[in-house]
C-alpha cells in the first residue's frame, strides 16, 4: 500500500480529487521552495466551519437535556487546537505534512499549530470532495463516542476542578496541594507537587510550573480514588 | 393566509414539523408565563453553527483569490449580531416572537439580542426540519448576493476607512474631520462633525459620540462623492 493509500485508510476517505488532499497537507512554508503550490489556509477556514457544525449537531443530539451554555463549553473543549493536534497525531498526519525543508528541520511538522491547521484543512478538503453527511460520518469516526471523548477531555483539562467536585460530592475536605520540591535553573525549573485530602496524601506529580505539577498530582489522585 | 403561512412564505420554508418553528420563536422569558414551553436557546446554538458553515462556504466560493484572513473578517461582518437582527427585521420576525407579557411590554421583541437569537434558532429549526443543502439554499435566499451584501455592510461598518481608501486611490488628500459643535448635558451629548477633503467640505453628520458623528459625516460624503 502506498503512503497516501494508508493515510486515506486511516482517515476513512479515499479522495476522488487527490489534489485536495495534497493542498490540505501543504503548510504555507512550502511556498518558499515551491512558489506554485497552494497552501492549506483557505481549506482550513472552510474545515473549521464544517467541524463547528458537526460538533454542534453531535452535542445537540447527545445531550438533549443540556442548555446552550453546556453545549457551547463542550464544543469549545472538542474544537481546541491542542485537542485537534492530538487527533491529527492519532491519524498519523505529521509525516504527511508538506513543508519547507527549513521548517521541517525545525520539527515544524510536530507543532500543534501546524497539525491543527492540517486537520481542519483536511476536513475542508473532504467536504469539497464529497458532501456534508459524508464528511460528518468521517469526522464522527475520528472522534469516536462523543460523550466519552468529552468526558476524557474534561478530566484531562481540569483535573483539579474535577477532584474538588468529587471530594465535595462525597462530603470530604477540599484537596490540599503542596509544592514539595523545586529544582533546576530558572529557565528550566521543575516543580514537584503533592495533593492530600483531609491530611491523607492521594497523589504526587511534577511539571514545569506549579500549576502543571498540581494538575499532574490531581490526575494521579483521580485515578487512585476512581473518580 | 394565516400569520404563520405568511411568515413561512417570507422565510422560504414551510415546516413539516411546526413545533420546531414555534420553539425557534420562543424567547426564554415566555417560560415565566408558560413553564412547559421549550425556549429557543438550544436551537440557537445549532443554528449559529449552520450559519457559520453556510457563510464560510459561500465566501470560499465567492472569493477564490482571497486569503483566509479576508474570508474570516468577511464572515464576522455577516455573522454580527446587529446584522442578523437587521435580517430578522427584513423577515418581519419581531411580531412573531413569543415572549412573556412583561418582556413584550418593554419592547423586548424589538431588541437586537432577541432578534439575533430568534434568527439563529430559526436556522437551527429549518436544519432539523430538512437537511444541510435545503437550509443553505434558504439562507442564501435571505442574504441575497453575498459579495454585494458584504460590500454594503463594509461601507456601513467603516465609512471613514472607506472614504480614506477612496481618496487615496484617487490621489486626493486625506479626509479631514472637525467636530464643529457639541451640545446637550454630559450624559446625553450630541456631536456635530464635518468632513472635508483638501479644504472642501464633503459632508456633515451628528451622533452621540465624536466617532459616531464623524462616521455619519463620512457616510454623507460617500453618497455625495459616489464612492
Amino acid at each position: 500500500m502506498t503512503d497516501t493509500a494508508s493515510l486515506e485508510q486511516r482517515i476513512g476517505h479515499c479522495f476522488r480529487n487527490p489534489s485536495l488532499l495534497e493542498q490540505a497537507l501543504t503548510h504555507s512554508s512550502r511556498l518558499q521552495d515551491n512558489p506554485d503550490a497552494a497552501d492549506n489556509q483557505r481549506l482550513e477556514f472552510l474545515g473549521d466551519a464544517v467541524l463547528g457544525l458537526v460538533l454542534a449537531e453531535a452535542l445537540y443530539s447527545a445531550f438533549p437535556d443540556e442548555r446552550e451554555g453546556y453545549l457551547a463549553r463542550a464544543r469549545s473543549v472538542l474544537a481546541k487546537g491542542e485537542f485537534l493536534a492530538q487527533l491529527a497525531r492519532e491519524l498519523e498526519l505529521p509525516s504527511h505534512i508538506l513543508m519547507s525543508d527549513a521548517e521541517r528541520a525545525q520539527e515544524g511538522h510536530l507543532r500543534d499549530a501546524a497539525l491543527e491547521d492540517s486537520l481542519e484543512a483536511l476536513i475542508g478538503a473532504i467536504y469539497l470532495d464529497t458532501d456534508y453527511p459524508t464528511t460528518r460520518d468521517c469526522l464522527l469516526g475520528w472522534f469516536g463516542d462523543i460523550p466519552a471523548r468529552l468526558q476524557r477531555r474534561l478530566t484531562q483539562d481540569n483535573p483539579k476542578g474535577r477532584l474538588q467536585e468529587w471530594s465535595q460530592a462525597n462530603g470530604m475536605a477540599q484537596p490540599d496541594y503542596t509544592i514539595v520540591d523545586e529544582a533546576g535553573p530558572g529557565h528550566a525549573k521543575e516543580f514537584h507537587a503533592e495533593v492530600a485530602i483531609a491530611g491523607v496524601p492521594q497523589g504526587a506529580g511534577m511539571g514545569t510550573s506549579k500549576k502543571e505539577a498540581e494538575e499532574a498530582a490531581a490526575r494521579v489522585a483521580i485515578t487512585k480514588l476512581g473518580v
